[in-house]
Order: C-alpha cells, then structure tokens, then sequence
C-alpha cells in the first residue's frame, strides 16, 4: 500500500531529486494493533532532519492522519515515510519554491525467529567505513550506500548484522541499527556526532537507563571496548532489542541489563498500541 | 525526453534502490551536433562505478545505442544517465539476482553567458565539507546531499560556483566542477583519493598537459595554494572550461594555460562531433 501525496500510486517522478540525488529522509515505522508506534517521536525526528537539510517539512498534522490511515488494520507491520525536496531546481541548486514529495509505503513486518530476541543473533565487523560528516551525523537522509555496500559484505544467512566503525577506528552501529553495550553494569553506546543515525530506540533505551537508575555512557569507544563487554544487543523500531550472542569469535551470554531493556521496551510498546 | 529501461517513461517504481538509497551511479554527458560528446569515457566510467559498487553494468551496447538515439537531432543537449541497482533486497540488503534500472534523459543545454568562459567566472569556498571516504570517491554515484547543501549555501546569482575542502582542510572540488589552477607554469589539480569526482573533462584536461608538455602536479593542496595561484579553472562535461576571475576577494587573470587548454578542448569537441 502506497500513498504519494496523498494519492494511492507508487511511482515517482524521475526528476524527483529524492531519486537524482537522494536528496530526503525517512521514517521506518512499527505497526502493532493498528497503530504506529511511536509516531511522534519519528516525526518530531523527521522534523528535525528537515531543518537540518532545509527541506520545508509536509503539515504534521497530515503526515499524522496519513500514518493512522496507512496503519488502520494492520496488526503487525511496517510504516515507512520518505520525504524529498520535491521536483526542481537546477542541477545541485534547489528551487526557489520547495513542494515536497511525501510517501508512506506499509510494508509486511520481517518474520525473523523468536530465537533472535530471546536467544541473540550472530553480527561481525564490516570493512566499510562510516565516513565522518558532522553535518549529515545523526539524522535519518537517504544517502546510503554506504550501509548498502557494508551489507554486501557477507551473504551468509547465518549471520544478522554487521557493525561498523568510522574512519577513526571508533565503533558506531550496526549496518540497519544501534549498537550497545554492558560493562560492570553500566550502559554504553557509541555517540553519534560524527556519523551515524540517532535511532528512536536507541533514544527510549537511553532514557530507560535514566529513569531506571542504570550508568550510562555515551562516548567514543573502539573494536576492543565491545570484545570485552559482558553483554551487547542492537535495536531498532522493526527488530525491538536483539541481544548478540556472537561476534565474530567472541560469544556473550544475554545479560540482565539486556533482559530488563527488553522488558522495559515491551511494556512501552504495549502502551503505545494500546494492548 | 526520457527511456526508462528502453521505454518512453518518466515515472521509476519506489521501490528502486536509486529511490530509496541513492543506490546507484549517474552520467552528464554533453551533446553537440546530435551527437553524445566522448561517450566511451562516459561508459568506461559509468563501468568503472559499477565495479565499484557491486552493480552488473547495463549491455555497453544498449546504453550506447540508446545513447545516441536520444542525441539523434537534438543541436545541443544535456544527456544524462543513471543507472541503479535496480529493485528488490530486503532492506539494505541487495537482491539476489540485481536486475539494474537503466534511465536516460535529454535536457535543454543550459544558457551560460559566453562571459563565463571568455571573461571568467565567480566562485566563493563553502563551509560544507566533502566526508573523506576512499571506497566512494572518484565515482560518479547518486549519494549528492553534501553537493546539495554546499550549493546551498549562497542565492546570489553573481556566484557561479562553489569550492569544496575536505575535512583535512584540502581544496578538492567545484560543487558541479573539477578544480585546477596553474602557478609558474606549472599545472595543478587536487588528487581525488579521499572524495570528489574523477570528472571526464578533468581526465582530458590531464591528457593534454601531458600531451603538449605543460608540468601536472597531482596533489593534495589547501586554500592558500588556489589563491596565491597565477590562473584558475573549473571543469565538467557540459560547461567545458570556465576560468576563475574571481575567487572570494581575490581576483585572476585568465592566463596563457587556460586559454591553451580552452583551445585544445575546442578542438577535441568538434572533433568528436564530427563539425
């Protein structure tokens, strides 16, 4: 199911500088009960990635009504929401008058084993740098070939996500999610102002750690800080908390800290869809 | 005028990874007298980001025969070509079997003054930066947010052009454009390892230094270098080469090597166009 602009079509104008140059963001949207979960905080995160690449945003309060819409009778699914500058302009140069394009596309939700959440999943680390770009860091653009190109790097099935560090060594996420981890019982994860997405997920789990008492560190870390780390898990909206059992040849039991993030995103999600 | 996969459409699925990543490449190639100036270039580049990328190339024989038909007739023309990894994968993942999407379009020539090239033209520095990232660089791919955003930067129709640094600080390129200056006699262009495109008409500009004896010095240089240089010039494929009279606060001359260079370039467009 697509709408673009508020239309029912799924093609788009070649000349749309969203297919020209990538020139947009997006939005990747769990749907449980009917329901998009967390809608706010995307588009609040939407809006945001907008100011930061001068795209005019869609009215929030139709971008709102069209989620609800799309989501109506899924039970479980998947919301994507592309914005783009729209058509026009010249070359590199934006038009004088920016008319977004909108699409929401409703997409099956992934059937990936149980065994992920509740056993773990397998990751590595990818050769493929995240090139460092403050001004791109952090927001969800739809320049991506660099996640594309990391992701071609194994084909093995029996491997779930790769992890990637910048050009300075320094471990930042997963190809398609955040990455944590626990240390003598404090919480860390990479931060995310050279490159990287700052996920919806990762944002809740952080305030988790504060509302729940839990140490927390946000800071520049390397390859060795996550081998030695007693528990790691990744996230985001579609795959919740996955715990990783194993990287590369260093195995993780799912630790406790894990377990209590995964419950505490549980009970949020139940809320969310009003279960 | 558009051939979408062979096929007289303007409207590209949304699912295409070029939509949805910028996953993919593009050609700007100029025509003159109906016909694609240097297109074996064009195609050995376009093959070249293929490679790079992991994308099965289209047939060679296809694009150039759908090359030229779409230049048949047109007196001058913009001629580009994109070509992406097609649709499917899940996620970033890419399909099993990639089936490309091949998408050429016939543009008006843009109306530059005869100024720009006789007299010269205006440029500033940017603040965006070019991200260094060695896997990307030279190719001609459709991830262009940091173009799009240095040319941001200014409205005033007085600026013709841009010139981008690194994050090291070093002078790379036009946000549409090569960049070269000559000092004592001496020609100069950045080395395009870390960012920047390998432009086409960049690559002849070195071909006839080579050729006709003129000193190449192919490097890393700073902000410093340009604007104590003795000429200035920029280069793409469809504003053939511009001089730099002005830059900031400091102006050039349009000096001996420019106009030699202006000249051989000439010769080599009627040539391929068969005047």
């Amino acid at each position: 199911m697509f709408l673009l602009n508020g239309e029912s079509r799924h093609c788009v104008d070649v000349s749309d500088r969203g297919f020209q140059y990538g020139d947009g963001l997006f939005e990747t949207i769990a749907v449980c009960n009917g329901r998009p979960l967390f809608l706010q905080r995307h588009l609040n995160r939407l809006l945001a990635g907008c100011r930061r690449l001068l795209i005019p945003p869609p009215d929030l309060s139709l971008l709102e009504s069209e989620a609800r819409q799309l989501s109506a009778g899924a039970d479980r699914a998947v919301l994507k929401l592309m914005v783009t500058r729209g058509i026009g302009g010249r070359g590199y140069r934006q038009p004088d008058q920016i008319v977004p394009t909108r699409l929401f596309s409703l997409h099956p939700s992934p059937n990936y084993p149980d065994s992920y959440q509740t056993d773990g999943i397998v990751a590595r680390f990818c050769e493929w740098r995240l090139a460092i770009n403050p001004g791109l860091a952090g927001i969800k653009h739809m320049n991506r070939l660099e996640q594309v190109l990391a992701r071609a790097e194994w084909w093995d099935e029996s491997v779930q996500e790769g992890l990637m560090f910048d050009s300075n060594d320094c471990i930042v996420e997963g190809t398609m999610s955040n990455l944590f981890f626990a240390k003598a019982g404090i919480l860390h994860t990479p931060l995310l102002v050279n490159c990287g997405i700052e996920g919806i997920l990762r944002q809740i789990v952080i305030e988790f750690a504060i509302r729940y008492g839990l140490g927390l560190a946000e800071n520049h870390f390397n390859k060795q800080d996550v081998l030695e780390a007693d528990e790691v898990f990744v996230t985001n909206s579609v795959i919740g908390v996955w715990p990783v059992k194993q990287l590369e040849n260093q195995c993780f039991d799912v630790g406790r800290i894990t377990r209590d993030i995964q419950q505490w995103y549980a009970g949020a999600c139940e809320e969310e869809a009003n279960l």
